[in-house]
């Protein structure tokens, strides 16, 4: 049996979403800023795109630009947003994806910006008060943390974050990518100036992604050529991930409750059986609380055992069971995950993350229960 | 009729291009920075692609750096070229696409560079002289001048110009987005620093590009993130970019020459029937001639015309044929090319862009005539 439980990871596409794109591989082929039909087709399907994204995130259309991905889309809020806006402090959390992280942390170096990394808590939960103290002696602030953590599958609170950002008048940026697609994102109502989604990991195609900024926050491009989207980012746009991703954000509205459903389902059969299963098994981070975390992500800490110990994931991958440590985008392995450092996460115990998608069955659940017991029973 | 000559803005997907992506669509998702199995097998088809398209270049696997497409590669050069290697002066030329032009414009804006443009005369031949005094008088500079012009075709040489930079200790980088998959690039006896592609030049994907740097030129990333490309390009990769684009320079390369003497032939028709055919009729920069330009670029200057003046392009999309004005990345149609610009080219000409891929047909290239003679018959 294989099982694939690194949703957050990466996501298998969806098949519609494919049928979606191949008409674009195929027949389609004109270059978008040509001015002749086979262009005009292919322009006419990239803006019907940025029409249907905008309407489902409540935006307009000129507030979306389609990226290369999650952290292209990153890096163009920080970079251009710092830059654009006179920024000279940013906030964000030792918690982020590196995405963010690094891009900050380069910015630092380069001496355009200070940063400030805010506490957080053994649950990784984030200190509110020093964020508004930071804010409050800090002017021309920007903000970046996350809609919820890739790792430990927190969810941070956008409409108080963003609120406090406002009133010190903070340009707020949220990376959004293991929310999109999962979680309606309202954008009217979010008090909120930039966000980033990546296709990949809601049933689009990798090297898919997009930008919002919020109308009266522009700012600059990061990647300089032609006039493509709107002159915000040089390159032919990449026509099939840009109908990819449309589509798989389409068809994550269609049914966003529904698949809700299932997948918080998963999970909590998940806890309940490997709390019933395994003593001392405990849950990284809120990844436990279902109304606190990401109902797609559950990071189990297992109990110190010496045949397992770093080889957890060998192990399951043995079993046919594909799971992370951690980010992939920072999976060597052995590097370890600089979330679980911040929570002082005890080095004697595995760490596992499960991700769900709604590709997922409760039979996937209980084979991963049942071997992670067998792993486990050896020196119960 | 349908006849497609807009092949320097984007070609066709090969067939077996799309075949070899499919599969990476349907059956192999996983994240290649995942260490299970589902991670494993597409990192192996990323890095098997990077060893052929290193292998194809003469060049190592560790010089390849897969991008979104040809621009942000030719960002990442000069972006973090200047910024690694203490670069204070760079020398282009006002013939260069944009993806050079503006990123270059924004280092000098920023006061990170000054910026030669070189002369060029009304044919677009760079001086050379001018070059060369340009590298004595500024130590730390780089050289961005490329291959082959996207719009009048016209083939700098790229062993001149790098034996110059390379005396002047300067770092070398091309523009070689047309010429990849059209002619051979040898990386062990071209002297030059960096290059790039487009996947979608050559009947790959848009989207797909690459950045080949010299192993003792390294430079920092662009796009900061997870680790990804060897550290050097966070996000993500895009897989059946990456899977599409190594595919198309492999079939590029398999019959190159075929390929050559296929659309050459095209070419010469097209230049002699339309001499042929249409009195006082002209070409841009060096594209009529067929060893000191791109063989899948002409550049055709027509004669003054009422009927035909601002709408030329338009009266061929109406016969059915797609053919430019221009770089396709900055036509806003009304907007004019600065290329042609550069030439001084008449504004009482109406200038048209034909580009040709190995797709094309003679027939194509007769009916194309056909109709040109037709809208210059009017008046003649």
């Amino acid at each position: 049996m294989k099982v694939y439980f690194d949703n957050a990871a990466t996501t298998a596409m969806d098949d519609r979403v494919i049928e979606a794109m191949l008409p674009f591989m195929r027949d389609h082929y004109g270059n978008p800023s040509s001015v002749h039909s086979h262009g005009r087709e292919v322009r006419t399907a990239i803006e019907r795109s940025r029409k249907k994204v905008a309407e489902l995130l409540n935006a307009t259309p000129a507030e979306i630009f389609f990226t290369s991905g999650g952290t292209e889309a990153d890096n163009t809020a920080l970079v251009c947003g710092i830059e654009t806006h006179g920024i000279t402090h940013a906030i964000t959390s030792p918690l982020e994806h590196h995405a963010v992280l690094h891009t900050l942390e380069v910015c630092e170096q380069k001496g355009k910006i200070k940063l400030t990394k805010l506490d957080v808590n053994e649950q990784g939960v984030i200190d509110m008060d020093q964020l508004e103290a930071s804010l409050k002696a800090n002017p021309n602030s920007l903000v970046s943390l996350m809609h919820a953590n890739n790792e430990i599958g927190n969810i941070n609170d956008l409409n108080k974050i963003g609120s406090l950002a406002k009133e010190y008048g903070a340009f707020f940026h949220s990376d959004t990518v293991q929310t999109m697609g999962h979680y309606v994102h309202d954008l009217k109502s979010l008090p909120i100036d930039s966000i980033v989604a990546g296709g990949h990991k809601f049933h689009g195609p990798k090297g898919s992604g997009f930008l919002y900024v919020r109308k009266d926050k522009k700012i600059h491009p990061f990647i300089h050529g032609g006039a493509q989207e709107r002159n915000m980012r040089g390159g032919t746009e990449n026509v099939i991930g840009i109908i990819g991703i449309a589509k798989a954000l389409e068809l994550a509205y269609e049914d966003m409750a529904g698949h809700e459903t299932h997948v918080k389902a998963l999970k909590k059969h998940f806890i309940e059986s490997l709390k019933a299963g395994i003593p001392d098994v405990e849950f990284n981070g809120l990844s436990a609380d279902l109304e606190k975390s990401l109902y797609t992500v559950l990071n189990v800490s297992l109990p110190p055992s010496e045949a397992n110990a770093g080889m957890l994931l060998f192990n399951l991958d043995l079993a046919g069971i594909s799971a992370s440590g951690g980010s992939a985008c920072s999976s060597g392995a052995t590097v370890g995950s600089h979330v679980l450092r911040a929570l002082n996460h005890s080095p004697e115990r595995d760490s596992v993350r499960f991700s769900f998608s709604r590709f997922n069955t409760i039979e996937d659940v209980d084979y991963a229960v049942e071997k992670l017991k067998e792993l486990y029973a050896v020196e119960a």
